[in-house]
């Protein structure tokens, strides 16, 4: 099936079947990426201590593990949760914040990955060097790398690891070691808005609880993503008024957006 | 006195007033929540943490707890934050935001009423169903049941907690367990905007300090949510910016706007 | 040099170094906060534990500290942030949010000003007064005195710890205890939106990335701020849409609407 029928047909099936996606995220990026969630037709639910997580398990379609304000107590209901989404086979999606700015970020990525292998892991171009390689220090959150220069990296870390990794960036990259995907949408003014990578992040988590294929359902947020970027970037006079034509953008974006914009190969 | 007459009575006392009014409430909604009574014209200040429970009883106004985000230090502020304002007499108002999704929340808010009676006791359907029948298992913290389905338990659990119950939806039902009222205001587009039923809850922390009946104050609140919804409704494109338009129309709402629109029984 | 120059000159300075800024701030005003420091041209960094601080402070420009939603776990990040960052000699912003509202915050700002002077210190006037008379009593986060009322205590506060004190109102009052500037821009209906005084107080921490004098740093963030204000009352209906609007000011704020609007002394 050609790209924009998969991403037009997921879209349906999100809408109407409205999973819930449970986010254990950061304290920037929650309210986003809850409005994010339900803008699209998911319905969100944020929930951090292992005390509730085998409750959510039963009822939640995926989980979206997301470390951008790490603890150690947080980092506890996250590996439990991953555990639990494991045993009872809910998808996770797993957005590693930071890697490569402190050691406690990618070691914290890695331990997590090891809990329990999500199905897509989505990070920057820094993000994904930093796992893949060690050594490359970012400089914090925002990426000092390009998408090209982590392409190879994140075919080797899927491969490595048995996941999808998708790169976002100015052109995203979507690879399962065997087979890749790119998607060409989006706005640059996206990444003046803060928690943009995190709401990626959560709508991938939405398309995993519709599509068994991970790659396609990484390509199908990274899609919405871009095409709702570019419709509310044309709106916007900076940063503050796209993020919220921005959400518009993702209520009311329709099959027929996905036909006349995508650019994915 | 007439629905009306008292909404509009109150209105003008809140912005008098600006009552200071202390939340314990989630991570997800604490922004909004904070914008909405600003906008509204009440002072809010959100502190979760026992040392700060003393000083704070001694100078707000009323309390708001919510459960959006829960983990056992929160439960611990918000118990010693209730126990405190019992005891100073500062009327509660309690959100019990995903009773029904887990035990956990469920029994948390159990235990939270036990502590300290709320005034007003505000959540969804499925929420209100959860705590009355407990059995009832919702699907995450959007309702899955009506309001309509809502409104015996609300009933019955008004009477049995000796509290007024606020079901909030697409028409609200406000209930002491004796006497009833319904506002009929929204907008459907508010379920997609997070946060807005902690928002209802909020304003009703506001309402509550300045009107001592507390049947009164939650037909206030959701009377005032209801028309600043509709207002909001009329400019946005999609739930991103009927969330903005909305905090102007908390700010710019008028006795006439009350007049005009409010749909009360 | 002029104060226009002086703003000039480091808004230009910086929007090229993009500097990161290490925040450790409260979580209403976190998103705001990121978003802000990345719509006028800095890289943000939220994170609070302490296993973090080392590598962060390697990295960053500088470190904000805001005592807004304080618990003892992350008065233990912030100390450890702030004697690590004094260790190396990057600049530290603290806000003492709510200080007078209660002891505790009133004692927290104080331990940390102990555990390293900061560059500056910005508040609102009862903030200020509350940390030099010790015996006000503020009513909650909102300020209930002047800024006029506070200005003798900010030349003192200032004197006394030896750094600047920033006084936020409808007129800033920036001092060091030898020198003072006034800022008089800014608009009455930002005192409606929840979190601008800790957004002042994140793009003071930019400011001091670029600009080694604390005190024209300071000047440079309240102009800034107040600016972006005017720019964006004009366009808002509402304290809502103004926040919105107020990012996107950010964001295409000029060298000429500095020339053009900057009122200060």
């Amino acid at each position: 099936m050609e790209i924009k029928e998969i991403v037009k047909a997921n879209l349906r099936a999100l809408r109407e079947k409205a999973p819930l996606v449970h986010n254990i995220t950061n304290y920037v990026a929650m309210n986003n990426t809850a409005n994010a969630l339900l803008a699209l037709g998911a319905s969100p639910i944020m929930a951090h201590t292992p005390e509730e997580v085998e409750d959510l398990s039963a009822i939640s379609s995926s989980l979206v593990i997301n470390i951008g304000t790490l603890s150690p107590p947080w980092i506890k209901g996250m590996k439990s949760a991953m555990e639990r989404a494991a045993e009872v086979g809910k998808p996770i999606v797993l957005d590693p914040v930071g890697a490569g700015a402190t050691t406690f970020r990618s070691d914290t990525a890695r331990s997590l990955i090891e809990t329990a292998l999500p199905k897509v892991l989505r990070g920057n171009a820094s993000e994904i060097l930093a796992l893949k390689k060690g050594t490359v220090k970012t400089r914090g959150v925002d990426s000092t790398a390009t998408v090209e220069e982590a392409k190879e990296s994140a075919d080797l870390l899927a491969r490595e690891l048995g996941c999808v990794v998708c790169v976002s960036g100015p052109e995203d990259y979507i690879s399962d070691g065997r087979r890749n995907r790119r998607i060409k949408n989006g706005s640059r003014m996206m990444a003046k808005v803060t928690g943009m990578g995190c709401t990626a992040t959560a709508l991938t988590g939405a398309f995993v609880a519709v599509e068994p294929d991970p790659l396609q359902a990484a390509v199908c947020a990274m899609a919405v993503m871009g095409i709702a970027g570019e419709m509310a970037a044309k709106k916007a006079k900076g940063p503050g008024t796209l993020q919220f034509h921005f959400f518009d953008a993702l209520y009311t974006l329709g099959i027929e957006d996905i036909e006349l914009s995508l650019r994915a190969e």
